[in-house]
């Protein structure tokens, strides 16, 4: 007789400064092994996590998701508070509610929101040190905007995707774009339908080639049209990017 | 022949997280004494800073102040650049500029401006939990607020200074004292004249039992009166606290 298993969704949030990135690594502790371990340890049956998307080394998230199946009978409301007296301080269950047993989260279609942030100013500030990058060059905010503006829409977005990815397409759609400023933080912030191997990065890289006038706005137009990743700017370092929420839309079929 | 003489101020700013706070310690490295060695080693000659405030470990500045003598012949708008390239990463020098040779910075009329920071909302952020005190229980702003009303002018501040105090006079001048929030963040920002032992961390206390209803905003004013530290609400834990600025009025004499 099988125990009754049931599905459970957790949102994580962490800060992966400490970490090799989400995805179970030979060598570096990841998000996806700690979680395993502390679940495992806490349900006390073995458990692997299912994770809706990756994220690199030393990048941030307010709100991952992950899958798993359980035997155990604590409700799933309880979990983030037990998880959490378990866990290591700088990763955070911020939620945990029962789906369907079937549910894959990466066979919804889901929308995601990723911010990148840019410390523009005369001098580094520690406190900022590990969540912004930092650049002394002014950025032209206003160009930036104008930049941003060419990569709404659905695209193939081949120009803006590291060489190493094996997408099927590289084809997406970004819902919206924004680049704000407040003093002298800038925050880029993006939602798409999905976004291919560091794509986010590249196009934070892009857009501060904008703002330090090194490409124009409309230039943008072309280097997605190009479908050539070299035509695009640099990839912007890990630490200024954080995944800040993920929905789900409806299931697949 | 004596060298000729310069004194310099360098504004510091820290992630207070890994230090013993500012002043030199028997046990624990502390930014006081890697300003010595940083500058010594870069100027040749042994350099030892006076520092205008101490903050305590784990206490974060966006703008310390620390003075000191050198005959080096290296411009002062030179120093920052050069000591941020030896400088660990937590530690960033925001600006040097020569001053009057009989300039101390704790002889000064001044005006220092704190932020206290507290994250509330049910489950705790790992990328905020070094820089802002989490707590899940509910605050009232707007009683937070009338509660601080009572604290601003110049008062006895008695009850919020912590025993081992050597300061001759608990009186101290509030000039402004605001509390903000934005989502889920809520930011005290208090500017005065100078601060007693953990004045600021006792306010933050203080003003958290108000918002948390445990006493009502108008007691603060009995609790000032009071002039009894056993009246006033917590000392907040560290990491919530930033030295914003520093700003010299007029130099006493």
């Amino acid at each position: 007789m099988e125990a009754d298993v049931k599905r459970i969704m957790l949102t994580v949030a962490y800060d992966g400064t400490n970490y090799r990135g989400w995805q179970l690594q030979p060598n570096g502790i990841t998000i996806e092994e700690v979680l395993n371990d502390t679940l495992s340890a806490l349900l006390k049956e073995e458990i692997k996590v299912i994770g809706a998307s990756r994220t690199d080394t030393g990048v941030h998230s307010l709100g991952s998701i992950a899958v798993f199946d359980t035997a155990s009978r604590m409700p799933a409301e309880r979990l983030p508070y037990a998880l959490n007296q378990r866990l290591p301080r700088d990763i955070r269950i911020q939620g945990a509610t029962e789906v369907a047993p079937d549910f894959h989260p990466r066979r919804c279609d889901s929308r995601k929101t990723y911010e990148y942030r840019i410390l523009n100013r005369e001098f580094p500030l520690p406190t900022q040190r590990l969540y912004a990058y930092f650049t002394y060059v002014p950025l032209d905010v206003p160009r930036m905007q104008a930049a941003a503006g060419y990569l709404v829409g659905r695209h193939d977005f081949k120009s803006f995707c590291s060489a190493d990815s094996s997408a099927q397409t590289t084809v997406r759609t970004v819902y919206d774009l924004q680049v704000s400023c407040r003093e002298e933080l800038i925050v880029i912030r993006i939602t798409g339908d999905g976004f291919l191997y560091n794509m986010v990065r590249i196009i934070a890289g892009t857009l501060m080639e904008a703002g330090r006038g090194r490409i124009r706005p409309e230039e943008v137009a072309d280097i997605l049209n190009a479908c050539d990743r070299a035509k695009a700017g640099p990839t912007a370092p890990a630490c200024g990017l954080t995944l800040v929420k993920y929905e789900f839309i409806r299931e697949t079929t």
